[in-house]
């Protein structure tokens, strides 16, 4: 029950992979979780700029990268027990998620089965044309 | 770079276990990241209050059971890869930080190491007599 002494994110824990919370940081709406590794974290930190580690394609993923919507980094925070990161960032572009969303969390669960409750920003056909 | 057609989260990912995040449905704070399995989002969906999944204890987590801060759920969202669960909820107590704090982000991450930013509800030694 004591607060983690560490000075930055435990990646000893997660098999070196931490789940990192993007917030937009004048909204507070939450955009989008994804995973850091030790390289991505300090890449992040570095740079001002989000850059994640893709599970998917085992590598770092700087965040807009393709797309163009950057997240630069506001505020980085840590939680009680230094395994989850929180990051506000300005998304630029006004979208997070690849479906053209301002947050990857666009559904709701409702008895009825999910419901979209947001609205696009940008049409995913026309950002990522090589796809 | 299709939806996910389901219409619940994919627990097949992530052993079973996935990322679930609670922001506070009044003020956008962002309160805490745990863990759902399918029984506790279940029951989470069936009861209207967040219930997580304990790594270290390996069992079922109602939230608040030992503090009395239950969380009570306004609304449950999937991201596009419906494998984070995005929970908007009351935070019972004001605190949703086992160290007292109304978030478990207390910590801002600066050039000089670690900053405590948020303020103590509760003192967990009052809370948390029996530990």
């Amino acid at each position: 029950m004591t607060t983690s002494a560490s000075q930055t994110p435990d990646f000893s824990k997660g098999d070196g992979l931490l789940p990192a919370i993007a917030q937009d940081a004048a909204t507070g709406e939450v955009l989008m979780l994804a995973y850091m590794n030790q390289a991505s974290y300090d890449e992040t930190v570095a740079t001002g700029r989000a850059v994640y580690y893709s599970r998917s394609r085992n590598k770092l993923w700087r965040k807009g990268e393709e797309s163009g919507n950057v997240q630069t980094v506001k505020g980085i925070f840590l939680d009680c027990d230094a395994d989850t990161i929180l990051l506000k960032v300005d998304q630029i572009g006004g979208a997070a998620c690849h479906e053209g969303y301002s947050s990857c969390f666009f559904r709701q669960v409702t008895p009825a089965g999910l419901k979209v409750i947001g609205e696009r920003v940008f049409d995913p056909k026309e950002v990522y044309k090589k796809k």
